[in-house]
């Protein structure tokens, strides 16, 4: 029996490998300490657990609308009013099993065969999966680290072909920590204009910001919110991962298609789910200040021990809970006799010989970089960073 | 700016007008009994309950592996084994975002372009739209109420082709009620191992029967065992739909696929619903059997009640909590002077004039009846069925 060539194809995760050998690792016993977590360490906040406890006890047990219940859909509303000044309907709202389905939800209701999007590398991973999942065509425009890894609108333009269909911003963006500046979003939503483009906003780390505001595209301009497609959710800024509430804001023909196919594939996400996330918003905004506080102390020690150690190198982070740090200086170099060709054998020998487990920047699309995430305690930063400087202290 | 002709393809639900219809009329204040209610009327459990409340005070709120916990495919897998006597090992089970989720994964991951999937109707309306979805082609093969809506296995031989890659089973049947004996089944799973074909057995009311024992093709024979792909889930049997948890069972390498296009496209289930479901799985029956006999008596009543109305009747569901009742001795007749085209106009008049709402048979492929759920309370079937009662009285 056969099976779908189009599933087939779905690259197994670069990360995977890396991952599964470190669970090894740690199963045995072994001391690894991991920089490639991708969710905040805290726990999900008291008053959300609460609320959550309330909704399984009143028997909000039930099937819910498939786009999600009105009081959550017009709470992302009454959120993106409060922050960014953006009116929304509660029916341009589609609540999704985490952003991720937020996002498939979207490239599934915009694209046709052999269409294109335009993603700025270094990219989160998933994005040229769902892009191709939907028939589309993934289109790579890479960022320099000199520019902050901001993507030069230029190169932005010269992507641009008669199949574009949109392109997708990640800001404060994974794995650069980069937050994209007025000027370039401009010149990216003029190009979105002139071509008739949707822009994909992935706003997940909006609320971990230091010292910067983000932008979202959509208040620049009449145009540029009719054709930005927002998309959120809970997982990042609450710690709430693993309730698995996303969502997406779009016109509401697009809304209404994405809805449809979400009807048919996984209809809605988890009622308990959504109560918690609906008390997220409403709830006091102390703990998500904590967080940030101990994300920006964490980010400025990681990015003080990251640059100590000669032939390592990263830029200060503006958001998010990622440092993309540089090792092209050691590209080609030995550690006991095993050339270092690449990212993923970077990662492979610093895990073996050193038990740290960080991320391959080519899983990004940007070769000679790994990302390491600070969502883990001062001390495992403390002591991951003295195992690396061990580790650039022996190749050679 | 376009969007997906695919995604635009997908056909908005035909049960979705009349229920929409319904819920304007409850908001007005109107006293709709609803029949189309597709969800058991039961609160989850309390250990049930008991069990995702302590999940979350333990911060169980994190990120899981993408098919599920180890604990809860080892669960399932055991409670295959209790119920069936099958074996499986945890690596063939994906838990999913419902069971409409792990019906998804599996027309995406089997399917190429024009493979044809063989649905049984009357059907459940979401598998022809998901196979449309994967860019397959729905086969219908009719059954006949004088059938008990089994369909004939002649009718499933004549309709493979060179195309077929799978047969689709839902027994026990919504809309229709039945389970399939061992006999089909067993001509079923020949035409399948003579073809080379899946089948896909939606098993998701199998808790839910009266007087009969519902048998899974994969029991009947290490063949059948191999190319049969199992669905199931807790949202019927625990009273759990709003938790979204659903899984899929299959061959090692089909269950790898299909894991990795949920790691792109929504992750992990809600990691409290699969402690919740965990829960389910290893805690006492006694609730369900409850609900099972709270459901042989309204099955009972409704079936009885039906059949005493001139122009109406239904079989003795066997399964499941739905009656699919048959209304083509009024199709062609007048009630308060508009013609009953089909089942649609039927279920639109017994809604307005007498505040009833029904599912058009249409919706499941099969003109002249209509679905009528017992996932309600006595009182709701017998107020109901008066009503019905009067509207047949008018119909001339």
């Amino acid at each position: 029996m056969q099976l779908s060539k189009k599933a087939l194809g779905i690259s197994p995760s670069l990360t995977l490998g890396i991952s599964a050998m470190a669970s090894e690792m740690k199963k045995r016993g072994e001391d690894v300490i991991s920089f490639g977590i991708g969710e905040p360490d805290f726990d999900t906040p008291d008053y959300i657990k609460r609320a959550a406890v309330l909704a399984i006890q009143e028997g909000r047990t039930k099937y819910t609308p498939v786009a999600g219940i009105p009081e959550l859909k017009k709470a992302i509303c009454d959120r993106y009013f409060e922050k960014y000044g953006l009116k929304y309907d509660p029916s341009q709202v589609v609540v999704s099993n985490g952003a991720k389905q937020a996002l498939f939800n979207i490239f599934q209701s915009i694209l046709n065969p052999g269409d294109e999007v335009i993603l700025l590398a270094p990219y989160w991973l998933t994005y040229p999966e769902q892009v191709r999942m939907a028939d589309g065509v993934p289109v790579f425009v890479q960022s320099r680290e000199e520019d902050g890894f901001q993507a030069d609108p230029a190169a932005i333009e010269a992507a641009v072909t008669k199949k574009t269909r949109a392109i997708l911003l990640n800001s404060p963006s994974n794995p650069g920590g980069n937050v994209y500046g007025k000027k370039v979003l401009e010149q990216i939503a003029r190009i979105a204009r002139e071509n008739d483009l949707y822009i994909i906003s992935d706003e997940i780390y909006d609320e971990l910001v230091y010292d910067v505001k983000t932008i979202s595209p959509a208040t620049l301009s009449q145009d540029a919110k009719a054709r930005t497609i927002i998309v959120n959710g809970v997982s990042k800024t609450f710690a709430m991962t693993g309730w698995r509430i996303g969502y997406a804001i779009s016109d509401p023909a697009l809304a209404k298609v994405m809805a449809s196919y979400q009807s048919h594939s996984t209809s809605n996400a988890c009622s308990i789910s959504q109560y918690a996330a609906l008390a997220a918003f409403q709830g006091l905004k102390e703990d998500l200040r904590c967080m940030v506080c101990v994300f920006a102390a964490r980010a400025k020690l990681l990015y003080e021990l990251i640059n100590e150690i000669p032939g390592l190198s990263c830029q200060m982070p503006k958001g998010a809970f990622y440092v993309f740090a540089n090792i092209r200086p050691v590209l080609g170099k030995k550690y006991n006799g095993q050339t270092i060709t690449d990212s993923v054998k970077f990662c492979e020998l610093l895990l073996k010989e050193k038990l740290v487990a960080a991320v391959p920047g080519i899983a990004f699309g940007t070769e000679g970089y790994v990302r390491i995430s600070y969502a883990t305690s001062e001390m495992n930063i403390q002591r991951g960073l003295a195992r690396i400087g061990e580790f650039f202290k022996n190749i050679v």
